[in-house]
């Protein structure tokens, strides 16, 4: 009897328990905002609208798992791009720091003009000095040595204006986003005109994106036994610029699937945000990320020499893309030290 | 009293049913075998030791998931490439069903040997010819198009000897090791010198590797606006060749990471083999199939003009590369029907 009246309590207590954690939980749910850097304005509530009506099974706009596929741009949407471009400052410390095996390089265009800070002459340089100065900083090595140069560099440099690793120069509201889509069975893609082997060895840690599922520019690699040893050789040629038009090529040759979900924030994107979201009847969802917050971050949009976003904001309107104004939008822009 | 006897009995009953059921999942685990259709030779044991050490936390080869890789050959190694390749069985298909808006093709090479079943001269047209058949029935159309005439063909072509879809025609042992290694944290690729855009409408049915998973060989695609749809179309130019020193060039731009598994059955997996197991002191396994077995499927490796498995046969030992015997190895070589 006194055992039984003991197990009886503790069946008591234990139904209790329950039913008290379940409305913990239940509480929890309503109060855990999974998107707390965002202000709660329209893009927000977007967001949120269409992830539950793609998961919410027997809706007409549910999507299997698998076809949850959302493509990001990097330069400008994940982390800030201004005032360059982040490879752009790791070729310039690339060549700095190979400088004194190219002593040549004090009397050779783009090369001074990079040692010497002279910007100006640098952009005067065009295309083709850009090219070369990646060929140069980017090339003539195996893979494995390349990740290690990449790896080395990204934790050391800093940005000059806001002294902070650049990996930490990632936007807090994309890096909810990024997490919220994954926890609602979401596949998360970046699809960047970055280099996709100068982002990769950073990626996960920072973004959560595992290496398979990055796509970007690429240069020729070649397999070469070095003794008894396979190596990918980086050859200076380009393989494949996945920029504008460029992205949804990129897309369909390494995903493979239309993705349902896009998100850039100027021009470079304009075709992948059509790829994505002009597609047929089923639910579809495009975004910008419109820079508005020079004290924050950068504004600019249709006057700059890159990352300039003209014709897919005139177009987001009619689209249905969603504008994000940093400004009024996000509450939060980098990640709290 | 009633009352607690009755829960009481309930506690009892709950606590039995709890170790009933542990009791029968322990015994089901150890009678379920993963790989049945696997004899109890040497391979089966390779492939369960090198599973269970690198998946075991704490062991000196224990491999996080995230870098649990494995790439899998198609034609040879995962379905029947004998006496031709689907694909381009597939191709002679598309001549044949072309044939009537192309009367000029009853005189020209290779076409007319393709519509006369001349396989003789078809073969003399060389690489050059194949290209041509490649080009007129896999481009000039939208990617969409090309998915939905691969899904038509795959769904009614049969294998003239086994009078089985191809899509049947693949190996029950290894569909066994794909889930195997799945179950065990591996995310498993297919790597193939095969088009990838002609895998990707029936591979993750029947081998559970969805589209993004798929390394192969492609041909070059535009972006057009047609109308307000965005198409990709494809283009009668080569894009990349996944084969032999091609595979670990197509397994880092798509992948990006080394695998530590790779099962191919020939020398056009050669340089794949290498790229994955020789690459330092962590576990790594190869393996190659080898047709053995003339009654159940075919017999083949040195003297055959395609899938042939020579230098890589020669290599296997010194490698520590795994060699399946079809024949002895492998209880049941296709799925029941």
């Amino acid at each position: 009897m006194f055992e039984s009246i003991n197990i009886l309590n503790l069946v008591r207590s234990a139904a209790l328990g329950i039913a008290s954690s379940l409305i913990v939980a239940a509480s929890a749910q309503a109060q855990t905002d999974p998107l707390p850097s965002w202000n709660d304005t329209a893009p927000k509530a977007a967001i949120v609208a269409f992830v539950e009506k793609v998961t919410k099974q027997g809706s007409p706009d549910f999507v299997p798992e698998p076809e949850r596929i959302a493509v990001f741009d990097n330069d400008g949407t994940l982390w800030v791009e201004h005032p360059m471009y982040t490879q752009l400052a790791f070729a310039l410390d690339r060549v700095k720091a190979l400088a004194p095996d190219h002593p040549e390089w004090k009397d050779t265009q783009p090369y001074k003009a990079v040692l010497e800070g002279d910007m100006e002459t640098l952009a005067a340089s065009g295309e083709k000095g850009l090219v070369e100065l990646i060929m140069t900083t980017h090339a003539g090595m195996t893979t494995e040595d390349f990740k290690k140069v990449v790896t080395d560099w990204i934790t050391t440099a800093r940005d000059p204006r806001f002294k902070r690793p650049y990996t930490e120069l990632v936007y807090q509201p994309m890096l909810e986003l990024l997490a919220y889509l994954r926890a609602n069975g979401f596949k998360t893609f970046i699809v960047s005109g970055g280099g996709v082997e100068f982002m990769r060895p950073w990626v996960d840690q920072v973004y959560g994106v595992p290496p398979e599922q990055v796509v970007g520019s690429s240069i020729k690699t070649e397999f070469r036994m070095r003794d008894d040893t396979p190596t990918l050789y980086r050859l200076p040629q380009v393989n494949f610029i996945d920029d504008k038009a460029g992205k949804p090529v990129g897309i369909n040759e390494q995903i493979g699937l239309r993705p349902i979900a896009a998100f850039g924030n100027s021009d470079g994107d304009f075709e992948m945000l059509q790829w994505t979201t002009m597609a047929g009847p089923t639910a579809r969802f495009g975004m910008l990320i419109h820079h508005t917050d020079a004290e924050r971050e950068y504004a600019y949009d249709r006057n700059t020499s890159f990352g300039r976003l003209d014709k897919a904001l005139d177009a987001a309107s009619n689209a249905g893309w969603v504008v994000v104004d940093m400004k009024a939008d996000w509450k939060q822009i980098f990640p709290s030290k």
